[in-house]
């Protein structure tokens, strides 16, 4: 099988790239083949037997798509975006890279399968950022999308559009609504929602982290291996049950920033607890208020999706993963 | 007060245009210039004071929506696209039309407003084809947009632009969800839902109709007076409790087809009721069972948009705008 990683340079395209290296596989099929493509030219992973190539590449170049698909890939995962925040600055930019990208790659798979019947999965990774206050504690499967940014606006499109090439047979599309992934690997960046993962990734490493809203905000989240699980699955699985809504919202840990810090202490005592300082930030509080607290992701259960199940389970896999497995 | 309309060679165009060259105003506001546009040069009105300009345009040409908004127009309606069979039947001009032709006018609007801060109220007919199956009976407010059809995908995503330009301050817009407009004028046409229509048109012309699906089918409908109503109000409201969500599912009546017969029946008798002949067509079956059957239009409700209360109001309008007022 020959994989395509667009985004394969980001945080969870490493993750998906080192778990087919890793282990040879997608689901249960060999991959032979690994097409890595990103804005720079994502490092070629080391330890695979297969073909690999590394193309730095610019979505919003219509030439782009249709070089990146010439070797018919079986499997094309899309993680290349801009991410909200510039999407949000940067209104040209990111309409160009997330909208524009994302159709030329549908498009280039769509004239290939017209042409000769070509038909990869396509697995489009969407956000909980499709949904925009007010919104019920936990959203259900038909709940609309509204979003209150340019970014989750850009991920509904991409979704719909998925939905419609699907309908047409033009390729097998899949689009999964990530939860914020929590807790991030590496430094802090100035997201937003930076701080969901910086108040638990900083005191565990034994480094103060600052906390902007208070701790009864609820959110979202799934670890960074759930998200890589979601996106295997979403690759593999058999589509025949989705029926036509093919844009999921997946299945995640509902919690409260003091839900968080409790299972912090549980884990890493008083001691990393202690390094959160408070220091609210109205802009942040702001922005987070729109944000989905929870799902009945009852579909995408039902359809084999799997996160965890607590935030100690979040943690202890950054432990694992991130820490190599203590603290 | 200058209106610019777009797509006004259509039904709905033309009875809008109308309704303002009659009155004189849009509201309550004095309109003194009309822009009429479509791929056909709009039929000059007559009997309006103000100044009018009638273009022959291709909104899917980038050039062609700054040429229409030169004359920066205080109201947009934007009712041009390429109807759902055909949309279907080319996916290429459906998209080229009704995807890209609605972001060139949104961006050509886009960069007059960061020029120098243009703002128009921008009305953008949807379509309740931006709902697929399953539907429940009653489609509330929150529902997902889930479209069957390229047409609904393209009317979804027309919305959440038309949601995020109005979010960012590029122009000020109102998506409205149009029911089947019934009982549209003129001859039978060769749309799915123009049965709906043509059963009671025809026989209430004394002609033959023919009746494709079982009298139980479910739909919901407005009389094209509505519709001029709604996009009236559309452009006229104070859009400040509307919020961010910009897309209103209008009201209608839900009817079933016998509940149109008997409307029919009590308003011009048994003789009228005869000439509908039932011939089963299983293609129009199989796409109305994908249609929605009715809403709760609370929000449209609640912002003072109005329909026709019954069926039989619906036909007593076709009688007063299209035949005179008599049978």
């Amino acid at each position: 099988m020959h994989v395509l990683i667009i985004g394969a340079a980001g945080m969870i395209g490493r993750k998906f790239t080192n778990s087919i290296v890793r282990s040879g596989v997608l689901g249960k099929r060999a991959v032979t083949s690994l097409t890595l493509a990103d804005t720079i030219s994502p490092e070629t992973p080391t330890g695979f037997s297969g073909e690999v190539a590394s193309l730095a590449i610019d979505i919003s170049d219509p030439l782009s798509a249709p070089q990146l698909i010439s070797g018919r890939p079986d499997v094309i995962i899309h993680l290349a975006a801009i991410v909200s925040g510039e999407a949000e600055q940067d209104f040209d930019k990111g309409y160009r890279i997330n909208l524009d990208g994302t159709r030329y790659l549908f498009d280039a798979v769509r004239h290939l399968s017209q042409a000769d019947g070509y038909c990869p999965r396509m697995v489009f990774a969407s956000s909980v950022a499709a949904f925009g206050a007010p919104v019920p504690d936990e959203i259900d499967d038909t709940f609309l999308a509204a979003p209150l940014t340019s970014y989750g606006t850009q991920k509904a499109i991409g979704e719909l559009l998925l939905q419609d090439y699907t309908r047409r047979g033009f390729f097998d599309g899949m689009a999964i609504r990530l939860p914020t992934i929590c807790i991030r690997p590496g430094l802090p960046n100035a997201a937003a929602s930076g701080f969901f993962s910086g108040i638990m990734r900083e005191p565990l490493a034994g480094k103060q982290a600052i906390l902007p809203v208070p701790d009864t905000v609820r959110h979202w989240h799934a670890s960074p291996r759930a998200a890589v699980a979601f996106l295997t699955h979403a690759a593999t699985m058999d589509t025949g049950p989705v029926g036509h809504r093919r844009a999921l919202n997946m299945p995640g840990v509902s919690a409260t920033v003091a839900e968080q810090i409790e299972a912090l202490r549980r884990i890493a005592g008083d001691k990393a607890v202690a390094l959160i300082r408070e220091e609210p930030n109205p802009d942040i509080m702001r922005i987070v208020a729109n944000w989905p607290r929870g799902f009945a992701a009852d579909r995408a259960i039902a359809l084999g999706f799997r996160a965890e199940s607590s935030f100690d389970e979040i943690i202890r896999i950054h432990i694992e993963d991130e820490m190599g497995g203590s603290l």
